[in-house]
């Protein structure tokens, strides 16, 4: 098995044009590190953050909720097609050796309690605070800075 | 269709001795109320609620997450076996017509925000408290009175 | 745990006249044998044996693929809202512990591979003929017959 | 979206030498028409294919039926974590354009179905012959040759 990094983008498919902006930097920081970006594979913030990373030579993977490859955002590299509905978070999560939640309302709480309860580390990035998340930030390089350490730290 | 009531119980599958009573008083309640008990099927809170539903008369179904029927508590009517392991919360929040989080951690987390995303009302009897959430009480009557009354309205 | 038996019927969500009598009888005699009938809770074979079933007595419970109550079958007794899809097939096969097939095309032979693969006995009641499967016949006695004393064998 | 072709390939964990030949040469086939391989990422014909497809330059991903990326042969250049067991062959004959089945028994046997039931074409190499397949043959060359026509008619 080769080591790749796979860090998990969570957060809502549609945001303002400043979210977006966040995530499309985090996105191209996660490149920059050589990880995977895993996400839902739709719009807002996984699109921008798809976006960002493969402007800067990434890989992204979209894990779509159902069973057309055109609900994929245009810059995902591979899509995985689930036909699970919400119940695609749960393999986001599976897949992904850390996570960052940016923004977002339920879907990304549900998405981050289930990372919390499955010891996968989540950095939130003007996020929910909710006790055991890793960080509190509203930087994308201290976001990504701290998720790639601590994926390292899980795979090791 | 019939127009029974489907009330979802989330909760802990390991819980101290003033939870698990208060989870067998809303069980109990949820019987009277002639509704239908569906929760994760295992033990702690889902096992109390269960009990409390039995020795009511009422009826108890667990959305199980492994393969075996022996990981169910004793007092489950029905039981289904999805071998999805925490995937298996999807299943019941989508079966439910509202739901009560009881105490909890992470995993009762992010079952309240899935119901919070899809939609299905959650009362929170000593549980998280999270904006949407349709009570904070420490009362399993108020919790049960109310959710009947989500449910009701939620299928009018 | 209790001991009751559940037994699964595996079949089309449409058929003619000739099948859904079939279909029916299977039904009534399952719910003869005071054991629980599961299936995929929609029309055709699966609305034909919950409605045998109901008339004798019987429980039935429906696995639905979908996220509404409605595209339930009248004759269910309690209903699961998986919204898998097919993947809801798996769900029924891990939740029996033996299982009829009648007639069908290639969704119930994928239900019939998925029971062979995982050890659950299926009879075959006009429908496919595969190697490893209990019994080939045309008869509904026959095919109860066998898969109660089948289900009572795993269960022992 | 790019128009990446996908195509799934299906078979056992476990096969004999001269089934693990004919499962590389179909790899390597595959990474030389430039489309993704997609399977279960475990051993026997897929770890087959997919050394075939990495020596010869291609890509695979692996939907793997567990938790743990371990489980994983060594030749996939992307590993997804589903944690559905059996349940994760659903996902990837939802996420391919057409399939090839190889060898194989019960669980190649349910893929094949599922396929058929999804209007996914799928051609048998040395494996089932069920009505609807779209070729039955013992050709490497010949199935490649046919499922990657069927999976650009697909695209169309």
């Amino acid at each position: 098995m080769n080591q790749d990094i796979y860090i998990g983008i969570l957060g809502a498919h549609s945001c303002d044009e400043s979210i977006a902006e966040i995530a499309e930097t985090t996105g191209s920081l996660i490149a920059n590190s050589s990880a995977i970006l895993v996400c839902g594979g739709k719009g807002g913030v996984m699109e921008a953050a798809c976006r960002g990373s493969r402007d800067a030579g990434g890989t992204t993977i979209g894990i779509l909720p159902g069973n057309d490859p055109e609900e994929g955002n245009p810059y995902l590299t591979y899509r995985i097609l689930t036909g699970l509905g919400e119940g695609r978070n749960m393999i986001i999560i599976r897949s992904v050796d850390a996570a960052i939640a940016i923004s977002g309302s339920y879907g990304t709480l549900s998405e981050i309690a289930l990372c919390l309860r499955a010891g996968v580390p989540v950095v939130s990035l003007k996020s929910w605070d909710i006790p055991g998340m890793e960080l509190i930030t509203d930087s994308p390089e201290k976001a990504v800075e701290l998720v790639i350490k601590k994926a390292k730290e899980k795979n090791e």
